[in-house]
């Protein structure tokens, strides 16, 4: 007998039908001995179609406690129906919401971080031999209000539980089987992975393969738990993530690009020190992440800095780059939006100093240009012009995967 | 400065463009220096949508625990909305579930009774000069779980709030602008009522006229909570209604028809002691509630009852008739659906016997045939075919009021 937590997205509830497959997987697991507590989205567009509501009355936005308490139906009218569906299959199981469930988190609307969750409800439902639903993305904070946890939610609410109740098991369902070594959409003889470590799957997050949200894997990180990425449609094995791996023969554990990047350059800045301090110090003072930063060598007392940013954030570093023109005194600034960034992901990959000269030599082989290149422990990633990414993974995978 | 407690019903906030209404309306109180608390019921069709969604997953209908959590959200998204609408318009605001404003049930699911309003939330709001929307129609029970109050809960949500709070004013807004001497739409020169006691009103809504939910006229009477019944679309007064109006000359407040009525006649009973307290008795044990009844002299040893149940009941209680046919030996059983009852209400009735022979004059003088006749303080009904019930408040209408 095991306790086993499990997450089903969105699309896995979107109709009367995928809600009994749901049923269904619960039920299979429940009727062998285990408890089992699944955490549930909304379904399919309801989120949606509740944020055109809200949008609908106040254009401009309205304030984010409004907003978490009335997508926080969303959750509440799919996890009761997910329960109606398995109590008419003749199973014991209730529904609870975010703050039943005991999910207790800080007052940062629509980002709410968990601070705790109190377990007694589910224990004292558990041992009654219920089922539990659970309504993920919700909590509740020290004022009594309803917050969510921004997009992805759901998963972090599942680990959270998974760690909370020292779970055996935590599988995340969704629509894939389970973590590739690139886009099966891109690429066609992409390979499924049967296990990969937190560090490489948050490596793999942060670079646009989105199947995990990555605050759910660094919590399944912290904890400890391991999480199995499986799919809601197909009854098969997935691929676990947890801390280590047992050596396989391949090292490179993905292939991914990511299209939402820009590149900004600033030119002829003075070369003293200091200069790249306060630049950085000031974008990182509004919010915006730096990724990728190349620093020309200095030539007549001028040198040039590249980076890159979220595509997002590449209008408003560029106005906080020239509000600075007098204190970097620049002579030019330049953006583009037109470039991708296409990484490898493994663990280890630094003491195999092969791989990044094999992933170089893919892209000449295809005429490719790299803009700018990016090494760590667990990554190599390099810019290119957007419009080459696609060919990129693919031989890249060829090249280094098969 | 005064307290307004107010209540929305779901077609009063089917749009966008009627939540606004409403929000200007509430804003309208707001102004003036008044703390303002409003209760909303889903909007539109919410709850008939979440009902079919329960219907597709359950068709022999899910547990009532499951629904109510299923249907709480609807007023969760209309008091966000409403909430949303406001602080767009610039106004402090805040929405609360039923459970944040402190509502306490009982454990009947989908029918619950409210125990107790724990005002210290709603209180600590206003102090802080917020407008506050209360999700109407729900509360919470001792096992920390979501329960709802039945149909026209919202109703009685806001008298318990006005109630708890001892508020100046509790306004019922619906899509009539108050309480008429029938129904406008059947008599064209019905009047409106400036106001009418609890007691009439509740005679009225018992008798068809569905303007104010019952239980929330009952517990308006008990904690003396004066009600205005009024229109969410014109700006004008409605109908008061208090433990006391002021005489007025006209008698009777109004004229009502009910067609959800079925007529069952036990045929031949033996005419011995116990007979009728048998029958009754066991259609009481079925929860069945007769109305009118009548019961012949007897002859030749045997007797007939005659008596009116509600439409929805006439199946059951048939054949709870015909399951006691050996202790009861009747000789036949008939039932008919296609009859209505038609009645007039007003306080004192009894004290002026001619109103009743005025009513049966309007009915003969349109030959309409009367099958069963009831009186009682506040009221006079009559039974008669369905098919004359429109001609019949019509003609009484107009010999007794005008």
């Amino acid at each position: 007998m095991a306790l086993i937590v499990k997450k089903f997205g969105g699309s896995s509830v979107a109709n009367a039908e995928r809600v009994f497959n749901v049923a269904n997987i619960i039920i299979d697991d429940y009727k062998k001995g285990n408890d089992v507590v699944t955490v549930v989205s909304a379904q399919g567009d309801t989120t949606d179609d509740l944020i055109e509501k809200a949008l609908e009355i106040n254009p401009n936005g309205p304030s984010k406690r409004e907003m978490d308490m009335l997508l926080s139906a969303g959750e509440q009218i799919s996890c009761s129906l997910l329960a109606m569906a398995i109590e008419s299959l003749g199973y014991p199981v209730v529904s609870l919401l975010g703050w039943q469930a005991g999910f207790q988190t800080n007052s940062t609307y629509s980002m709410a971080r968990i601070k705790k969750v109190d377990p007694e409800r589910i224990n004292m439902e558990l041992s009654k031999k219920n089922i539990v639903i659970v309504a993920g993305f919700q909590g509740l904070n020290k004022y009594d209000d309803i917050t969510t946890l921004g997009r992805g939610g759901s998963d972090t609410s599942a680990v959270a539980i998974a760690a909370t109740l020292k779970a055996d098991r935590c599988q995340i369902y969704t629509d894939v089987d389970g973590v590739y070594t690139a886009d099966p959409r891109l690429v066609s003889n992409a390979k499924k992975l049967k296990a990969i470590t937190y560090n490489e799957m948050l490596e793999l997050a942060s670079l646009g393969a989105q199947v995990l949200n990555n605050r759910s894997v660094e919590m399944a990180k912290k904890y400890n738990v391991e999480l199995e990425v499986l799919s809601s449609l197909e009854r098969k094995e997935g691929t676990i993530v947890k801390e280590v791996t047992s050596m396989e023969k391949m090292l490179i554990r993905g292939v991914t690009k990511d299209d939402k990047v820009a590149r900004i350059s600033v030119i002829g800045l003075s070369d003293t020190p200091g200069v790249a301090f306060k630049l950085f110090n000031q974008l990182a003072s509004k919010k915006i992440n730096v990724d990728i930063i190349l620093q020309s060598v200095g030539r007549n007392g001028t040198k040039d800095i590249t980076f890159t940013v979220a595509m997002d954030n590449c209008t408003e570093a560029v106005a906080t780059i020239e509000e600075m023109k007098t204190i970097l005194n620049y002579s030019d600034i330049k953006s583009d939006l037109n470039v991708s960034k296409v990484s490898i992901v493994g663990a280890g990959m630094e003491s195999h100093p092969g791989i990044a000269s094999k992933m170089f030599e893919a892209l000449f082989d295809k005429n490719i240009n790299i803009q700018m290149i990016a090494t760590s422990e667990t990554k190599i990633s390099v810019l290119i012009d957007a419009e080459d990414s696609e060919r990129a993974v693919k031989a890249i995978h060829e090249k280094l995967i098969g």
